[in-house]
């Protein structure tokens, strides 16, 4: 990083919410991440950011004047920053505004959190490099890592009406399933269910129908990311998958976590961003200086599983992956942008990008069961001496990630939680 | 048909709007399609329904209270029919409500025809078989059609920041362009630019999430269909579309006719869905005593090509294409949205289901460049002299349907134009 760090990131800077200067809190005051929240009281959705343990209501402390995300999410870089000082003034120790800004505090606890905005389009990627080999090696064994996929950040479209926000539950698709054997598939609940480890992008600032973004702009698009799962149902899709892609294997549910990490929370673990030696350079318009320079981000992922068995005696669950989105992905944030909109495509505010699974290179950073378990080969033994291949129902699947570096605060995602429920069959 | 057709239906019913009475007209009292308008002095949508020439405003009319179109579609059958009733008679000749009526009413020319109402999520299925052996053919000449396809209506997801309205015109998308001789891939405007001739199928009441739509009930939950032409450049599909299917080979605009034609007006054209001898049976989820007995729609297409310099002339075009949706059909609408649904995923009034290129048999009926050509091998000559593989700069693409049969009036679905602009390469 060659440009000076703006003064809300200063680790030095404390607040006088005091659960935000735990050092392992995910909420600093450096951090400040958007989301949207409602009270009991009141369905309406207001935009929040998370201080510690707390939420602060941006409209009641005086920073907006209205409680759409999406509008606020069109706001240009520097009103972002601008927004973002006026945050970190508020809530730094000394304050003179502390009072105001105490008035439209309310603890985390006391609020239900929602998706973040509403989201117009969900479009997946496949950047987990390591994910695509691994699966990709069960699927067509003869070639796992096709010609384009270092040409071409592969990516589809998704279903928005199924996405849900961390803490939801879900039931266990139904779909199509046919086995080698079989000779004709029957119709089933899937059993072969499966989270995908995921970062979600969440597009501010858009882009007018047919005018590509080039990668140079390409960050100042983003608003920020979140987690995300895009549970998968492993029987679904190798049946239906050819030659469209995932259809109904995906759309029965995805979980996103709530609150949108901005891009200038996450200036200090940006990193060079490196091919391995011998793979093709980018087309130029995926590449930049800036890009090489510091495309990459530097976050520390992590997988818990929670069966409904450890969740009845208070056990917080089980870590079967860790991994790290610089290490995992082959494309960066803003290649994916400039190539999402290189033909032209319009990406709208609220509009949002998965990475695709977030695997690293070795068995423990796997980031799903169809990898953890090599296809449901070899079962996963849990800590209570449980076994798992793909989920079952009453499984609970949290995600975390934070990014953390000596002498910088520790900047932390939240989770996101998705519960399966057992499938309903129809009447 | 065993049940009486509803009194809209009537063949003698005629209306004071004479030009709804005109033989060749798409908008016959019969019909009453619903679409979104608003005026040059006011950009607010209104709901309106065509009739003949003009639109009525069903606000105005004193029909409904406000103009949201994807509330209106909420509404149970029940409701719509009592509308749909209401609308008729309002319109019929020796009507009492005629000058109300009359207030309302706007010539289709003197408004701006908006996309038909605010759309969640697209999908675009498959369903043309002709469609599917053919292009299956050219991209995969071992296997084209794959041993799912009769089995699964195959769908993918599509992208709806790009939908558009009849009328509109898109710049040619730039993108990922790998020939086989070539070693790297390079960036260029797309040189094989098609057209997909389809019909659009729009969802009016939702299911839960987690609840499917069993096929019994699955029409009750289809508000209207529309044409739809799903604009795809071939030459970035065939090097992006492994494994996950096609991106920006379609996300760059699709173009939807402005009229939802109701299923309530397409009852008169209703015809037994008859598998061809030897094919499987659907799974019992897709298969039901009405689907077989009246599960296919007898509906007409076409496609013109009007050229830049046809335009210049004064040349309406050639028609290119003809086909038939129940000859090119291997699922009905009622099983596409009973398989979108089996997995629990949520359909919501507004989302558009694509049925696929509804190719027939013979060369004559097909509904992309990429047949018609067969990959560009064989050019099209058309009236002017001129000849085509792909879609050039200047191309306008109109797509026209209509139910035609003795005894019962005409309906029209209106049509669905677009045209090509040149590539806009990066600045």
């Amino acid at each position: 990083m060659n440009e000076p760090l703006d003064d809300t990131l200063s680790p030095e800077l404390l607040s006088w919410v005091t659960s935000a200067n735990k050092p392992d809190t995910d909420f600093p005051i450096q951090n400040l991440p958007f989301g949207r929240f409602h009270t009991s009281e009141d369905s309406a959705w207001r935009i929040g950011v998370a201080i510690g343990q707390y939420v602060l209501d941006l409209r009641k402390a005086g920073l907006i004047g209205h409680g759409d995300m999406n509008r606020l999410m069109q706001a240009t870089p520097a009103e972002r920053l601008a927004l973002r000082q006026a945050i970190s003034a508020g809530l730094r120790q000394g304050s003179a505004q502390r009072d105001l800004f105490e008035a439209a505090l309310l603890p985390q606890t006391a609020v239900t959190l929602g998706l973040p905005c509403e989201v117009g389009d969900y479009s997946d990627f496949y950047i987990g490099i390591h994910h695509a080999t691994e699966v990709g090696r069960q699927f067509r064994p003869d070639s796992p890592l096709l010609p384009n996929y270092k040409w071409v950040p592969i990516g589809y479209h998704g279903r928005v009406s199924t996405l849900q926000v961390s803490g939801s539950s879900f039931h266990r698709p139904m779909g199509q399933v046919k086995t080698p054997e079989a000779s004709e598939p029957v119709l089933q609940p899937s059993a072969r269910l499966d989270f995908e480890l995921e970062l979600g992008i969440f597009v501010g600032q858009p882009n007018r129908m047919g005018m590509p973004i080039p990668i140079e702009q390409a960050e100042q698009h983003v608003f920020g990311l979140t987690l995300f799962n895009d549970w998968s149902a492993r029987d679904l899709q190798a049946w239906e998958y050819q030659p469209l892609g995932p259809f109904l294997a995906k759309s029965f549910a995805s979980t996103v976590s709530p609150w949108m990490v901005t891009m200038d929370a996450l200036k200090p673990f940006r990193r060079p961003f490196v091919r391995p030696e011998g793979d093709p350079d980018p087309l130029p318009y995926l590449d930049s200086a800036d890009n090489r320079a510091q495309g990459a981000i530097d976050i520390e992922m992590e997988v818990v599983l929670q069966t409904a068995s450890m969740a009845q005696q208070g056990h917080a669950g089980d870590v079967i992956a860790r991994s790290n989105f610089a290490q995992a992905a082959y494309w960066t944030v803003g290649q994916l942008l400039a190539h999402h909109s290189v033909n032209g495509c319009a990406l709208r505010p609220g509009d949002l990008l998965g990475s695709g699974t977030l695997s690293g290179p070795t068995k423990e950073q796997y980031g799903s069961m169809l990898e953890l378990t090599t296809g449901g080969k070899h079962p996963l033994t849990l800590s209570n001496g449980e076994t798992r291949t793909f989920l079952e129902n009453g499984d609970t699947i949290i995600l975390r990630a934070y990014c953390q570096r000596e002498g910088v605060r520790r900047i932390g995602f939240g989770e996101c939680r998705g519960t399966v429920l057992p499938a309903l069959s129809q009447a």
